[in-house]
C-alpha cells in the first residue's frame, strides 16, 4: 500500500495525506449534468469551474473583491461533501440536518491538516458559509449562477428533476440581484427563456 | 438551443460563451487514474487538484511565491486541451506538433474572450509555459507532483502502460529538485518505494 511514511516531515505527510483524500471531491456527484448533457458533474469539476467563474466575471460584483480570496473559497467552498456528500439545493428535506452533517464532516476532514493549515482552509468555508463578506457573497453568485447555465444548457434537467418552478429559482439566485446587478441580468433572461421555452414550469 | 442573446452587453455575452465552452475541459481525460483507481482523470478535476495543491504546499517553494497567482495558472494552464487535447508526459512522438497544436487552439479559445480578459488568461498560460517566474516554477512543481502521487496509489499505472522506468520519472519531476527541495525528497521516496514495490521499472 502507497504511503507517505518514509518521510520525517510530519507536517508534510499530513498536508499530503490531506490532497490525497480530498481526491475523493472527484466521485462526488452533483444533480447538474455537464453542459453537452452526457453525464453529472462532479464537485471538483463543480470547485473548478466555479474559480474560473470568479475569475472572469469579478468585475461585475458590486462591492470591489479581492478575486484571489474568492477563488480561495471556490476551491474549498464543497470539500465538505467528501464526507458529508451533495445536498440538492431544493432539497427541503436534506437541508434540515445539512448543517450538522458538514460541521461533522469539516471537523473530521480539516484536521488531516497541522493546525495552522486546518484553520486556513476551515476560515475559507466558514466564511463562505456565513454569505457575509463581499467575498463570499461573490462566491455564492458563482456557486449559483454556474448551475443556473448548466440547467439552461441541459433541458432544465435539474428543474425538471426536482419539480422546481421559476419562483424556486428565483428565490435560490436572489443574492445575485443585489451583489451582482449585471448577473441578476442573467439569471432573469435565463428563467424568462426557460419558462417560454417550456424546460420551466412557471 | 439556449443562448445569451438577449443580453445587450456584448462583453458578458462573451465572457459566458467563454464559460460554456470551457465545459469542455470535464472531457479531456487523462491517462493518470483517479487515486481509487476508478478512472481516468480529467482537466477540469485535474486543475482543480493542482490548485489545492498549490494553496497547501506553497510554503515548499525555494524562492517567494504569489500562491494567488500560483492558482490562477493552474485553473488555465490545461485550457488549451479543450481543442488540442491531451498529450501524454512521456510521448516524445506527441510531443512534436503539441507547441503548435496548443498554439492554435490558444488562439482559438482565448480569442473567445474581451480582449483585455484574454490577455490576462493568455499570459497566465503563456508564464506557465515559459518556466521562468518563481510562479511558473512552482506551478510546474505541482502540476507534476500532483499526477505522481496518483500514480504512485494506483500501482503505477501510467508507467506501465506507457513503459515509463525510472530515470525518465526523475527527469520529468527534474524541475522539483531546485524549485521545492523539501518536495525533492517526496519523489525520490515514491520514486525508490515504486521501484521496490515492482511498480515501477528500474
Amino acid at each position: 500500500m502507497a504511503d507517505f511514511e518514509f518521510l520525517d516531515n510530519e507536517r508534510l505527510r499530513k498536508q499530503l495525506g490531506f490532497l490525497v483524500e480530498i481526491d475523493k471531491m472527484k466521485n462526488v456527484f452533483r444533480r447538474t449534468l455537464l453542459i453537452d448533457g452526457s453525464r453529472r458533474e462532479n464537485d471538483a469539476e463543480h470547485s473548478w469551474h466555479f474559480a474560473v467563474f470568479a475569475l472572469i466575471l469579478s468585475e461585475y460584483s458590486s462591492e470591489t473583491v479581492d478575486v484571489s480570496r474568492v477563488i480561495k473559497i471556490a476551491l474549498c467552498h464543497d470539500l465538505v461533501e467528501v464526507y458529508a456528500g451533495d445536498t440538492f439545493a431544493y432539497d427541503s428535506e436534506g437541508h434540515k440536518d445539512k448543517r450538522e452533517r458538514e460541521l461533522n464532516a469539516a471537523d473530521k476532514l480539516f484536521s488531516l491538516l497541522p493546525d495552522d493549515c486546518r484553520d486556513e482552509i476551515r476560515s475559507l468555508w466558514d466564511e463562505f458559509e456565513a454569505k457575509e463578506t463581499p467575498e463570499a457573497q461573490f462566491a455564492n453568485v458563482c456557486d449559483r449562477i454556474q448551475p443556473l447555465i448548466h440547467n439552461y444548457f441541459t433541458g432544465g434537467h435539474t428543474w425538471k428533476e426536482g419539480d422546481v418552478h421559476a419562483p424556486a429559482v428565483l428565490k435560490r439566485m436572489s443574492v445575485i440581484r443585489d451583489a451582482a446587478p449585471e448577473l441578476w441580468k442573467v439569471v432573469t433572461g435565463i428563467v424568462k427563456n426557460s419558462v417560454e421555452s417550456g424546460i420551466l414550469k412557471p
